[in-house]
């Protein structure tokens, strides 16, 4: 049963964010949740445009998504990318039959002119999402990522080269004529809440809080962040060693530090809980829990004590 | 074991054409056989470039057709149409997996600048594939099919509407200029012999003839034909409801009179056999067999058979 409730926007990347965000979605009344994506992943690939980290939110709220890998589609099937193969074509972007067809679908809908945001809709009403899901922006955002080896699209550096070359920096390109979603400062004004998922703070959080407009908007005072950094980890993806390519420890704090005074709260894993001290010294509200979300109920407990830590303090 | 050959070139649409020329495959060397296929079908789709004919042809020579369909792959899948038609994208077009897999990549090589000849020349390598495949043209010749409801594009009214409104007539778009893909006109020029395989005159073999400079080449001194009307219908495809259409009774006889003096011989069905001597007064030499092709003995039968016929008059 979904408690009575109120507005409430969640930030989300990929895999993490997605698992988080599903959570919300089972606490949540759908009409008071709103999860806005990055889509600075967003990459065009075989003439297709294609946006990881929305497929994989929009997949893990429809509950199609894979268990096993968070990304993709579960009970996939991988012909097409086979017959590629064979022909001597690029595989190192896996995409299996049934993605392929939301891709093409996305892609016939963009050249007709339609805007991501309305084919983001258009796809959660086909897949009976009842949260709003929204783009960052309607508007190419593309993440570059700088490295001791030059500086790589997004995707080249996530898949093509697995994260492996050392990172300097990032650069969200066009993010300076970038124009928040439709939908996206409205749903920041009217929030009572605002849940930072557990996604890479700097190439997942970072490009949606660069888009002008939305950093401007979000409330802090009722902002809270989960972090993705758990033991001096991060549960998937190169949150951590992008940390520490960059000089920084990796670890909850740190994950703190980066989003500075956006946030009035923060949630940390028990296993961090030595950390706590600190982060509230800088006048921060911390939670300590168990952040790790295996099950489908892991999520809906995580969802309930960010909304009662998150009120606790911002209402 | 495949006799002594000669150069030999087919004339070849879709799934009839394919049949025939993959007989010719199994009993010429296939340095000896060059296969010119209609790209009038082709057109884009899902953002794709698909060739119809082109596909059933290689398909076909690459033993990976469907057999109950005579079109698409054998063991396909539809996963990536099934996710279009959940999210109200365009099913009318059948495209299985696999299928998809090859469009995808000839769409990519093409947005390279890639030639459509030397695309199709790299899908026969990789499915090794011996005999030349050419396209007619590596420009864009689009047919049209006028109709009593209007002009339609070849695939609005072949697959969309299956080829229900009433034909008035076609046009081949773009075909005055266009030019024969590379390797065409000097496959003309060699050919000792030259079969004009059992495709729909009208929109199969019609459009390859009428690129500039492959009828002017064509050698109708060693041409032969194969009449895909048998009994007065058409084996496969609405080559017998266009003659009637068109106000002409369907016969072998009227395939006869369509490709005119382009020929010196004309091989028709058993079941046409009466037929042959008023086909032998234009002067044609006339062969009478059995010409459906069930299997691929069948096929190779019929291949030796056309080769047999040519020879006897032509060298």
């Amino acid at each position: 049963m979904k408690p009575a409730s109120f507005p409430v926007v969640a930030l989300a990347g990929g895999v993490g964010g997605a698992k988080l965000a599903e959570g919300l979605a089972q606490v949540i009344q759908p009409e008071d949740l709103t999860i806005i994506v990055n889509t600075g992943d967003d990459f065009e690939h075989l003439g297709l445009t294609i946006c990881p980290d929305l497929d994989t939110v929009c997949y893990t709220l429809a509950g199609l998504a894979n268990p096993a890998t968070g990304w993709g589609r579960a009970s996939e099937t991988w012909q097409a990318l086979e017959t590629i193969g064979e022909l001597g074509g690029p595989t190192w972007f896996r995409l299996g039959d049934r993605d392929l067809g939301l891709h093409l679908e996305r892609t016939r809908r963009k050249r007709q002119g339609q805007p991501l945001s309305q084919i983001t809709a258009h796809l959660c009403r086909a897949w009976n999402i009842g949260a709003a899901v929204l783009p960052m922006s309607d508007d190419s955002v593309p993440t570059w990522v700088y490295t001791t080896e030059g500086e790589l699209p997004f995707q080249e550096y996530f898949v093509r080269r697995q994260c492996r070359p050392q990172v300097t920096g990032f650069r969200f390109g066009n993010v300076e004529q970038a124009h928040p979603a439709p939908g996206v400062v409205e749903a920041l004004q009217r929030a009572k809440l605002v849940v930072i998922c557990p996604s890479n703070p700097w190439v997942s959080i970072d490009p949606i809080l660069a888009v002008p407009g939305i950093r401007e908007t979000l409330p802090s005072a009722c902002a809270v962040a989960v972090s993705p950094i758990i033991g001096g980890k991060a549960v998937k993806g190169p949150a951590a060693k992008m940390y520490a390519e960059l000089g920084i420890q990796p670890s909850a704090l740190a994950v703190a530090h980066h989003y500075g005074d956006l946030l009035a709260g923060f949630i940390v894993d028990k296993v961090d809980a030595e950390q706590a001290g600190e982060i509230q010294t800088s006048g921060r509200h911390v939670l300590v829990t168990d952040t790790l979300m295996t099950t489908a109920q892991d999520r809906a407990r995580l969802a309930k004590e960010v909304i009662a830590f998150g009120s606790s303090f911002s209402r």
